[in-house]
């Protein structure tokens, strides 16, 4: 995988060298829906877009929705199947020099788990309608979870890019 | 996989029989180091203690921490090794019946992967100081992200059991 890198660094980026093997094992529980289908069409983040997108569930993992309309939003984590994975300091196109990837949400990161809060707005069997995604249409779905404001939501929260050390 | 829950379900408790192969790999890239070294001394939830936790980083993957003490905030990603993987619907102790899995923050689900929001202390070279985690020593890390209030945070956000359609 280390071979991913030989080429195609920008200035300042820096990449490891993967295992070869991996540790642990995903299954794909289903499929996100969504309106855009290349990634320059995808909103920047889940706040970007009001489109409202589907969460189909694959029918043996159905029964577990159960009890998920009460939630008026949901963690939603899913496969970033085509990022790069052994970048760990990488330059986005808009910031102003090279960055470490954990200080990032960019889809290229040793895991590849996207991780978004979304808006519940309904359920139809085994699909959920929720607003706030920004993932190409046919991700694949890896988890569901509710949100509890209690130990999720610090709206206090900031990142400050100029006062990192580096 | 299946074969886990040949015996062992409680009533009203469903699980699926999960594929045999998987979909995708996950790299183990750091260990989580708590006080806590068996399943009854964890805190209910991040919130549940103010101890001050270690994310210690390996060294491949160390590179990464750039940039990371300008966030107050941020989101871990941990893989819950021990959990069961195929219950759909269960039955938490403290539950008064049976509820989907993706209504629940249980470590047993389909793809164990566990998120936390936790507070920043500082680092110290490949580890980072945190408060706000909940899980045994020795768990493995799967990802760093910054927390971004702007699209993390839902302070509004309600979980309401009994509105819930069953």
């Amino acid at each position: 995988m280390a071979g991913d890198h030989t080429f195609g660094l920008r200035p300042g980026e820096e990449a490891a060298a993967l295992p070869e093997r991996f540790d642990a094992g995903l299954h794909f529980i289903g499929r996100l829906r969504t309106p855009w289908i290349d990634r320059a069409a995808c909103p920047k983040n889940g706040l970007g877009s009001d489109a409202v997108c589907t969460v189909a569930v694959d029918p043996p993992y159905a029964p577990a929705l159960r009890n998920v309309t009460g939630c008026t939003h949901l963690i939603l984590l899913y496969w970033m199947a085509h990022a790069t994975r052994g970048l760990v300091v990488q330059r986005p196109r808009h910031a102003d020099g090279p960055r470490g990837t954990f200080s990032l949400r960019s889809p290229a990161r040793p895991n590849p788990i996207a991780l978004s809060v979304v808006e519940l707005l309904g359920r139809d069997g085994d699909t959920l309608r929720v607003r706030g995604l920004d993932c190409l249409d046919g991700t694949p779905l890896l988890d569901i979870k509710p949100y509890f404001a209690s130990t999720d939501a610090r709206p206090d929260a900031r990142v400050d890019r100029a006062g990192a050390e580096p």
